[in-house]
């Protein structure tokens, strides 16, 4: 990132062509630049006030008409003197701006260096700047509405017992550190051991939540899978079909064109299509259902599809036996059909006979897989304060192991001072989670992942 | 189009994911929909001042932590009381947003629908709206500064001669109408005459102000053609390799491989590769053959290539006769070979020697292709302050037609009221080309080719 006396800019909105699009602007010379764009400075330049402006380039040629707005700091995004310049929404436009204020000395905005420079500058965490890249990316309305919350400091509220229990510990510890000579034990070992163990019990249970956080973030792993000719495409089709307006809202997701994303209860389910699973055949087949095995591997719910019309093979029966029933939802197809009879079966997975073709059971089999995704929780699965996300999790995670290290016996025969050096070490995994007292360089790095104008 | 009455809304940025995106209001109920989403209305709400507010929607979830512009009327875009969300920028927050306000009864706003009530409530010309969406889709500077400077009314202002004259010539002779039965002739034939004239010469000069325009805007088709294997794909590359970074600007270029768009000084060049233009040979190449003749025959500008190493062809020599020296360039390739030698051949066309390899003479290609395009005039011929767009240009050329039937033997004969009734028609197209006095059908159909949020 640049160094904070370096002012910045950066188009702030989606590229590509539409009415408007917002240039922001941040750093120390912030209201310099943004007047050395203006044919005539607004009189008074008032503060968020959205002036109407003409723009012209360093060689005096227009750039646009325009509104901008002056925002003195601290108390903006990024906690900086901050301009914002709404221009018409062009490609071309946009790009001339903002070179007209880099031939000034304005650097062009690293990715995430509004964020970095929110948090750098006190006016965020960073665990509320990481909600806000969530809250942009966010596909379904349980991870924009868990993304707010966060934006609001849940986490950093939620992980604050944490913290202070721990730097209460350590300092008593230290305390005694001190004293060591005189051999003043300022902490029983007892106290330690229960201190120890109640931030265990804390991280353990901010670990469960993050699980959670994962269901609502990433959503689920829906694998189709079934004999050849069952209706695994139809059905696959079928529940594509009604919920086409949310899959298209979910980027990238048409590239394979055997994975696509519903949103069911505003949650949000991957669903694979599958080759037959049938043994043995040619070549090409063969690489096909080897892929269908590695998907039923990592698939956390699957469909296992029986054709209603036909009998159940041996395959069938030898599938039904390996499926785990709290994961897998067995499905009679072609329910229209006349010669449709529901096949009997000694299997304690539950089962949904329906129709791809005349929507029978469609509505039975999202209801199911919502219930097993969310289990006893219902729908309130997806009423999240605050969870983890993964790379605050791993943190957490790191500093789980070292108190599970600290257990009962090894408490009892711990130095104090390599005790202490521990809880240190826990210590700085909690700041690096949080993004207090870490370093510019790993802020940089976690910032370097967001995307520019951000 | 909406009734005025209606208050609308819609995303005013690009779509997509980004740090910010804005939603635009516009209408009577702007204030109330701005604040019935607001979780405590500022105190006061002050005008064109960025208030930060907390967003809930219809069930009081929340939506968004954002900033809100309120912009009373007349003095906004649309002329009407306006507001603006400036909220997180991802395409979910935003479909939410906009969905707790048409829960309101707001309304998802047409394509083109602002600058509409702009053009209707008298804040901009239908030529201005038309820049500014000539803006926002600019792919050069010079189309840029074009929409720029009519943004500004550069166009109206050009017109407006054309519509005094054509005004005055028609009062005078409907004021002559009304006295017909005393026979006053209130303006002479010699008059009319001369007054027909010179409406016709300012239309004609800018009907060839509108040529200037086309090349500004559309740039031009530019065909590289020759025997097989001269080379012509690989000064495709060449001239594109440089230039890579001004062709991604240009969008849908790269779905069609064989064409891509230069920027040369300002000025676009579609470059197309041909296949070798060989005579006979198999159906599949003769297919691609024909496709090149027909692209011949389009072109603005051909590049003919003859390879240096070799001998020109009978082929080349046919077609070197054919070529018009105002609109082709002779190009003998491979220069940097040492079996290179310039062919003598009998043609008034201009040749660059260069290779594609080395890159030599690229610079002097580009050149060429700058001056034959812009001829005499040069860089000057991209200093245009006004021209007609397609649109407006068949308005003025059916003006133009009316007029030139009204020639003198014809002004000489023709019944006053009939006359009149042909100023009246000119006038109506004049109407129409600058949106005055044009119904609201009109002025609708001509909006909704506009996007939306526009």
């Amino acid at each position: 990132m640049h160094s904070l006396d370096e002012t910045i800019a950066a188009l702030a909105t989606p590229p590509g062509e539409g009415a408007l699009a917002i240039i922001r602007i941040s750093g120390p010379r912030s209201r310099e630049s943004l007047l050395s764009l203006v044919v005539k400075a607004p009189d008074p330049l008032r503060e968020r006030y959205l002036h109407r402006v003409d723009l012209l380039d360093e060689h005096r040629r227009p750039l646009d008409e325009a509104t901008a707005l002056w925002m003195p700091g601290p108390g903006t995004f990024t906690g900086e003197d901050s301009a914002e310049l709404i221009v018409h929404g062009g490609p071309l436009t946009v790009r001339r701006i903002l070179g007209a204020l880099f031939a000034q000395g304005v650097k062009q905005a690293e990715p995430g260096e509004f964020s970095y420079r929110a948090t750098i500058n006190g006016r965020m965490d960073l665990m509320q700047a990481e909600a806000v890249a969530e809250l942009i990316h966010s596909r379904s309305e349980a991870e924009q509405q868990l993304a707010l919350s966060q934006l609001g400091g849940s986490l950093s509220r939620r992980l604050s017992p944490l913290r202070e229990n721990l730097i209460a510990l350590l300092r008593d510890l230290e305390a005694g550190l001190d004293f060591s000579e005189e051999d003043i034990d300022f902490v029983s070992r007892e106290r330690l051991d229960e201190g120890v163990s109640n931030l265990r019990t804390a991280a353990d249970e901010l670990l469960a939540g993050a699980e959670q956080g994962r269901l609502i973030r990433e959503g689920l792993r829906v694998v189709i899978a079934g004999e050849p000719n069952v209706g695994k495409s139809s059905l696959f089709n079928a529940l594509l079909d009604e919920e086409r307006a949310i899959v298209t809202a979910s980027p990238g997701t048409t590239r394979d064109t055997l994975r696509e994303t519903l949103n069911i209860g505003g949650l949000l389910f991957h669903l694979h299509d599958t080759a037959g699973l049938r043994e043995g055949v040619e070549e090409a087949e063969r690489l096909g259902v080897a892929r269908s095995e590695s998907l039923l591997d990592d698939a956390q719910i699957t469909l296992w599809l029986i054709d209603g019309t036909g009998s159940p093979t041996a395959n069938d029966q030898k599938r039904l036996a390996e499926l785990n029933a709290s994961r897998a939802i067995l499905v009679f197809s072609k329910c229209d059909a006349p010669d449709f009879t529901e096949p009997t079966l000694g299997t304690s997975l539950s089962s949904i006979t329906l129709s791809a073709k005349s929507g029978e059971g469609l509505q039975s089999l999202r209801d199911a897989l919502f219930e097993m995704a969310t289990g006893e929780q219902g729908a309130e699965a997806l009423q999240v304060e605050a969870a983890l996300n993964r790379r605050q999790e791993s943190r957490l995670r790191a500093l789980f192991d070292i108190l599970e290290e600290l257990d009962t016996s090894t408490l009892a025969k711990l130095e104090a001072d390599l005790l202490a050096s521990r809880l240190r070490a826990a210590l700085s995994e909690l700041d690096e989670l949080s993004g207090d007292r870490v370093g510019e360089t790993v802020l940089s790095e976690i910032f370097s992942n967001f995307c520019v104008g951000k």
